[in-house]
């Protein structure tokens, strides 16, 4: 199988944007700019076929020929029938890889210009990525090749989800309710068109980066269907693929078509190959959220018996109405030393049972107590927290009690918190610090279930 | 059957709160608090054994006995084993309506204490919500019996949305989130164990409530099952009803068992009957309020002919994908005229089909053409806009521009828009002005969904 080297795109010592420019409106501007505000300690070069002496204080030069420095990666964000001429130029003064952002390509029937594209970069042997993509993001190296204004799409923190995506708009609203809900980023990374560098590739280079946890995956079609099963083999041995494929139905795999110009295959087929490789299914956008939320915690479950803690009984009662339908989870029956002493510990309105209902005036010592019995319990394997944060006894402390408790246990455990702004600042300090947080009975569930299939499979695997 | 006039609790001219407090802390405290901060322009009283003098201003007396007006409406706030004395004495004194908040009934095995204040209420003919309830909530009237305070649980605008709820929980969550996103309420009625004032009474009077544009509620159990098929066989006739029921399976109902003694009885049969009678059955929470925005517009569609419009090609894709399982909703065709039209106006990388992607710099103007020539065209049933604001077109005059097209046409149309901060700003804008927003395609197609199931059950019946 054919090995790019992706690390000198989301690693690299030397950026050079072609088609900067000074003129704010210009996709080429926002893309330096980007570059500034993400604060990349590398060596920038700015390149304008009109330009002179330096954009927003970069130096700029008329061509990438005229740069004197190795240059790892090259952004071009020209129009298209320039990208040939730009990446030929790129290829003889040696750029290591490059990104075209550009789009007007085979997704609008132009097949021949893309052709070109691809046969420049083999002669070069210059990984590319694009056309008609969003290009690539590492908060570690402080790389983005975004042409989204941060205040439109705030960028995530860092952390272990590599998010890779052939849609442009998908990549984009992901990566903004990634960082809405504080959880951490490795590499985001839209291939768009796959003209050269394709889902292969990529999977290939984040099977084996270790700041990688999770790798959550967009797609609408697979090119090399081989070479594709070939590395589904090796990578879920290693770390969870979470995976929404486009082209379900007709009308999808029709509109897939004149988005990306994929074949998108048979649903079924590819749905039956995702899960002999013990691939993460999602089935929403939501989910490749959700999901991969709790598996990039790598803390895997011994079993399927599921607590249930709560401060609201009816919440309680659709999660475990969500455990009874998820046809692989199972309700966890307290052992007796830990009922006996929760019966001694709580306040008498508390009944002590799966779900234990701790009472809407519960704050952070009852959970405490609750949490320190069931964490030692063996009879119980996974732990879902629902803190409602709109009840008496809910506050901060609640919050920082439950990120106590994720490094106190080895059993994976999440929380559930609905509501609007106060339950969503506890949220985002939870999330923040490492503890999944979900939004709703069923997307917890279905997160938890994922896990333990993951989990299921490595253990066969 | 038997009709209550819960207008005296909704619509009260006087409000006796008992176990009103001085001490923060209590719940007695935050209600009266509430009441106050919620502007009740009514006769208001508080009523604590041991007060003289007022509470925060308001006038309080030793009993309800004590005060010299007609009381509409008793909020009920005192421990348990008061109840019954308390409840009493209302009576005695004429009160009409009275909300008993306080816990320690029939949900923690105390049936005895729950059946003397039933036979109370019976005695005196006075409609008694509760126990083990956050009570009752008008935003027009300005009534607010919830314990919680404001900033844990922030109150929605006045709206036509009507919410019935048994699990105070459940309530409180969903009330947050129904303020988090902008749209509005007519009444939040939650009623707990049910003791007096049930399901049945609550559909009685919201059917010919003229505030009330659509019913959700969340239910453990059916007490009185024939009454129930009685005012289910009407009212769905008058307004749609969005139910969501607890107790789906073995670990479910014994859960609503423990929260509030409901006997939750076979899901199948419930589910049965709430399709039989023009019920939409939501299965998780988010779906209540989801199905709860586009069925309060009043809007029905002529047919199933869905048109995507989208400013991002991988979204219009998922959304043609969820179109494709929903097994009701078909793709739209777009009209030969209009086709013509669309392709003389839009720029040359506009594919015009279904989906029509208006691709990533698509402003206001372009959304217009596209809106204008597409609310106009036969062919098109129902409208599903995608607006992604990470995009370079797009702000809040895009957002502008489709509340104003909702006036325009008479065809229903909901708006995509998935995001954190910045989307969320024009989330709230639009929803605010009655455009229902949705935050991910299942969600926005399943609504279409119900809601044509509703318009076809409608015609039929």
């Amino acid at each position: 199988m054919r090995k790019m080297n992706l690390i000198p795109m989301l690693k690299p010592d030397s950026v050079a944007i072609i088609g900067a420019s000074r003129d704010p409106d210009k996709v080429g501007h926002v893309i330096l700019q980007n570059y500034i505000n993400a604060g990349y300690s590398g060596r920038l070069y700015a390149v304008n076929k009109k330009a002179d002496g330096d954009i927003m204080g970069v130096k700029t030069f008329v061509s990438v020929a005229d740069i004197k420095d190795k240059i790892d990666l090259a952004v071009i964000a020209v129009p298209a029938q320039f990208v040939p001429k730009v990446l030929e130029e790129c290829g003889k003064a040696g750029v290591r890889t490059a990104v075209v952002v550009s789009g007007g390509f085979a997704e609008i029937g132009n097949t021949q210009l893309q052709d070109e594209m691809v046969s420049i970069a083999e002669k070069y042997a210059m990984p590319t990525l694009g056309p008609n993509c969003l290009g690539v993001m590492d908060p570690r190296s402080r790389i983005d090749t975004l042409f989204l204004p941060t205040y439109k799409l705030s960028r995530p923190r860092v952390g272990g989800v590599s998010f890779v995506c052939q849609s442009g708009a998908v990549g984009s609203t992901v990566l903004d309710l990634i960082s809405g809900e504080g959880f951490g980023l490795s590499k985001f990374i839209s291939y768009g068109n796959a003209a050269h560098v394709d889902e292969v590739d990529i999977l290939n280079y984040l099977m084996d980066d270790e700041e990688t946890k999770v790798v959550i995956m967009y797609i609408e079609g697979i090119k090399r269907g081989k070479e594709f099963i070939e590395i589904a083999k090796k990578i879920t041995k290693k770390k969870p693929v979470v995976v929404l494929k486009a082209g379900r139905t007709a009308a999808g795999t029709a509109a897939a078509h004149s988005h990306t110009a994929a074949l998108a295959g048979s649903y079924e087929a590819h749905e039956a190959l995702f899960r002999q490789y013990g691939f993460t299914i999602a089935e929403d956008l939501g989910d490749l959220l959700n999901y991969a939320k709790i598996l990039s915690s790598e803390t895997f479950p011994k079993g399927n018996r599921t607590m249930i803690i709560t401060n609201g009984g009816g919440t309680g009662v659709l999660v475990a109405d969500a455990i009874g339908s998820s046809g692989i989870l199972a309700m966890a029956q307290l052992g007796q030393k830990q009922s006996i002493y929760l019966r001694k510990s709580m306040p008498p309105l508390v009944n002590i049972r799966n779900p234990l209902d701790l009472a809407g005036d519960a704050d952070d010592k009852r959970y405490e107590t609750a949490l320190a019995t069931i964490t030692s319990d063996d009879n119980v394997d996974m732990i879902i927290v629902i803190a409602l944060f709109q009840t008496p006894g809910a506050d901060s402390r609640v919050a920082a009690k439950l990120v106590n408790f994720k490094d106190r246990t080895d059993k994976p455990m999440i929380v559930l918190s609905i509501g609007a702004e106060y339950t969503q600042m506890h949220r985002i300090m939870m999330e923040s610090a490492g503890l999944p947080v979900y939004d709703s009975p069923s997307a917890a569930v279905r997160s938890l279930a994922e896990l333990l299939k993951y989990a299921n499979y490595r253990n066969r695997a």
